[in-house]
């Protein structure tokens, strides 16, 4: 499969990796190992060693290297080798491995599988608002999903689902009466919102509001390619200002693992209650609840009925509301044909 | 692989699809959904919703549609959207499933997957004996089969099997060394028969006669296309008519799911002790330990020694006693390299 | 992919193999059955009966036959068909399976699966020792793993790899420092030697020498194709002849099953101690700990970092300690390739 290169994708949140701990995690199809050198630097190496093809990861740290566990070579974050303890100590030219370029900031961590010369560090989506909310007032996950990166991102795209696989919790039927409203974004990023005034608002708003029956209810996601998006929602007292009702404001990161499988990290915080810790335990537990035991069998069920097809080979019927979640295919699609046009006029 | 399509199959016992309950059946590597409309009629749909290819099954029945669990669009037993509940309501013309004919009849529950101008009920296998029998006399049930149906029709066809498979029940030595005759019937229709006289009885039957250490052995099994088999078997005193002693009348019915599994369908009526509840129940038992536990590993293990090519394909040593089996296989070949050509002469 | 066929292989170790129980295995891709006669000879034939490709082991041993699980036909060692219970009992002519040259020596099945023509017993390598040392002094194994038979070989040439994979019981820092010297023997054979003076010792042995600190520490291995390795090794007092010093010669063999897994046989003595029976059962203990619990679940992971690419067709990184074992190789495809090209001008 075809990935985007030239870009920053999420590998972890940064507490997945510790000062002693090694993390191993495919992504785009390649094995790469994340540990923390001396200075607690996250470093990225491929997960190979060059000698036997054992996996790094199944080493250990040993200053800012990895020792391999077969034959004890050492390999830094550059992914140099720095020590050979067998015989005279010789290090063969090609004991090398691929390193990556790596960021972390606001508790992700980034890294670039693309040409290292074009790594930009300030292309990197400013998702901080996440590290500034209060403890009491937000929470986060991760969640391997066995299904395409763009199965998920379609998911958070069309937000009209929530009315049917979470109605007891994030849907309650204004959503999927509203018009969607699309809108292509400067740096290829695509907006969708919706805009359901008069309805009855999701439980979870409605237990906020003076009446829970009637609500102004909004939603909109802001997809950043490769596969991420800002998602704000909230209901208000009809008529009021949006931001004066509860609304919350989450992320939804879907990295590749390979065509049939994705890292799906999550975040949210809220507006309201902003320290009250037991809702915030309460809310966390619902959103787990929905992610895992509603999104995530829904869209896996989903990618076994498609088989090894892609959405768009299989001539979905499409109504207004998939519009948001296709139009980011195909700024997805332009992204990386493009990008293939300029690999292969290099090495052509 | 090739199947027979215009032609009848088991999709189920009737009793596996309940009011409230639906049920996903692959059959001729088809999803398939089925379930009861308000009236009880049986309906079957391609189990998968052509918007974005979640499985139906997931969702839920609301009046005479099943309503996607997904996005919430309505698809009736026609395969036709019956309702679309987002914005304006209006339903794309594509958005369509497929629907299959199904009769339920005797207790089963019938599809055809062909061309639906051609399916006509009056060509449905008359098994209604089955329910005819009184309830302490007969036995059903249901074994999902790791092997080609073909293999497992091959195992009902060499009746001679019982003596080694199956010695301390169903088996005696007899039919192996009779001589089976095999004839060809009307109506794609294959007879085998064996007659055994003064020989030892399958102790299923020898427990039932004055004398049981001789008797005359009978067996006889018609084949239907595509994989249906009526088998009457029993023993009785040397000399008395056949009818007389006492016998069994047994459905073996198979359906493909793909080339690799079958959905093996068996019923059982006996013509003894007809309302010997005590009995029946031992019996069934006793059947279900045979078929579950040395026909169907037997089955599955021969699968798994012939890989994925065909029995045929393999060169197999044929015995006298393999001419019912091999005859079945030549007549279904036939009936489906017939179909083909007839759409082959269509579409060119 | 291709092995060498006209070789002996080890099949299993010889009490594997009981008067009463059949024992199935895949060889070199091919399922074989072996089981002994009623003289104790052990006899092996191809696992799948001709007639409807039941698998024989499902069966049971009549005489010096096995018979058929299915339909009863009986098969001696030679693989002819020597009974047809069915009808008048003619035998097909085709009614046979393929059998396979085997000899019992030294506790365990060689197997031959090339030309019957070719097999010569006295070209069996000569392994009597193990049985011919006392039972408190020696211990074997079998550990199917699922990596290329290569990969196991190499893991036993480059002894290296005991200073990083066993630091605590094998490794002691003495293997990795010294030179390996490797030779080409004749009758296709590899050794590689490790001598390393005024070093500390292997915790296995250093256990067994008065001064634990300092030893001359080697080791030797000698590889036989197809994938045999006689291993010695031990540490003795600086500037003391070799044999005077606690060692161990063992026995690694490697059987292909399919590219990706090996039946490994393992065996060992020892030159200390060799009627201390709980010594015995410690060292046993740890060495199975040792293989099962390191090298087994590393040449794993090796194995699936490769996928099913060759280790040479990945282009690894060599060192000084990896002549040996590439030597090996290199032996291996020669005679694989000379086997090969006599084959294709035969058939020509």
């Amino acid at each position: 499969m075809k990935y985007l290169l030239n870009t920053w994708y999420v590998a972890a949140w940064a507490d997945e990796i510790s000062a002693a701990d090694l993390l191993a995690r495919t992504l785009l199809e390649q094995p790469i190992l994340f540990f923390r050198d001396s200075q607690g630097s996250v470093q990225a190496i491929y997960d190979r060693c060059p000698h036997r093809f054992a996996p790094l990861h199944e080493g250990k740290r040993v200053g800012d290297s990895i020792q391999c566990a077969y034959h004890g070579l050492h390999f830094d974050g550059s992914g140099a080798c720095a020590h050979n303890p067998h015989g005279d100590g010789k290090i063969p030219k090609a004991a090398c491995v691929r390193s990556y370029p790596v960021v972390e900031r606001d508790g992700l961590i980034w890294f670039w599988p693309g040409d290292v010369a074009l790594a930009d560090e300030s292309s990197i989506a400013d998702f901080a608002f996440y590290q500034q909310a209060p403890a009491a007032a937000k929470g986060k996950g991760y969640l391997p999903t066995k299904a395409n990166y763009e199965l998920l991102s379609d998911n958070i795209m069309d937000l009209s689902h929530v009315d049917y696989l979470h109605p007891d919790t994030l849907g309650g039927g204004a959503l999927s009466s509203a018009r969607a409203e699309v809108q292509e974004l400067p740096d290829n990023k695509v907006r969708i919102s919706w805009w359901a005034p008069n309805e009855a608002p999701p439980p979870a708003f409605g237990a906020h509001l003076k009446d829970p029956s009637i609500a102004d209810v909004w939603a909109d996601v802001v997809w950043h390619p490769p596969g991420y998006m800002l998602l704000r929602s909230g209901a208000t007292e009809p008529g009021a200002a949006v931001e004066d009702g509860p609304h919350s404001v989450n992320l939804h990161l879907m990295t590749p693992q390979d065509a049939g499988n994705t890292h799906y990290f999550y975040a949210n915080t809220r507006s309201f209650e902003r320290d009250n810790q037991p809702l915030n335990d309460f809310i966390q537990q619902m959103l787990l609840g929905v992610f895992a035991n509603e999104d995530k069998p829904m869209v896996e069920a989903q990618q076994r009925q498609m088989g090894n097809v892609d959405l768009l080979g299989l001539n979905p019927v499409l109504l207004p509301v998939d519009a948001g979640a296709i139009r980011c295919r195909r700024v997805l699609k332009r992204l990386i044909d493009s990008e293939s046009a300029v690999l292969q006029a290099k090495s052509a």
